[in-house]
């Protein structure tokens, strides 16, 4: 995975656990795409206090997955549940249209889809 | 929920993010029902300063999961997964011994319940 990108995932996961101020320059950076000069002007902070962030709290996060492992998790739920729906996608065509059975399989497509 | 059950369970989530000392003094309390008194032997501490590192970590406990919020969502998802199983039982009773769907729904069974 990109770095950029998995650091923007793991910010999902861990930016409540970085001080306000860390967690609002690496959304700017990460999720808003500023540069460092941009973020230095809003911020009215220097160039390389910026940076000095933005390493901390890449470093931080990644502390953090290594602790709690919550990226890793998600994306082991996220391949199951893939597996699962299609396997669900398989039984709707097995079924033949029975009404009750079909009910059945959607209702689980909503449970499945809603697991976090 | 029991105070004591619930503490117990936010220390599965959240003890890697304790340090060594009030992790292993948690343990001790919360999951081998060690007393005060048993606990200020083994690890050469006065009773109240294990009572302080008690009180510290379960303030700390709550406050991740104020943040993250791992205990509510996983139980969140075992409520569904629970729906989930009830009704691939379901669908196995509708099934008529269709060995090709009982295979099918077998497998679902053991991916949902792989989901943590």
């Amino acid at each position: 995975m990109e770095e950029r990108i998995r650091i923007s995932m793991l910010l999902d996961y861990y930016s409540e656990l970085l001080t306000v101020k860390q967690k609002n320059i690496m959304d700017l950076y990460f999720n808003n795409d500023l540069s460092l000069s941009e973020i230095s002007q809003i911020t009215d902070t220097s160039r390389q206090a910026i940076h000095d962030v933005l390493k901390r709290s890449c470093t931080l996060l990644e502390v953090y997955e290594k602790k709690l492992k919550l990226l890793e998790k998600s994306m082991n739920r996220e391949k199951l549940k893939y597996k699962v729906l299609k396997e669900l996608d398989m039984l709707f065509d097995e079924n033949n249209y029975n009404s009750k059975i079909s009910n059945l399989l959607e209702e689980l497509k909503y449970y499945i889809n809603n697991i976090v």
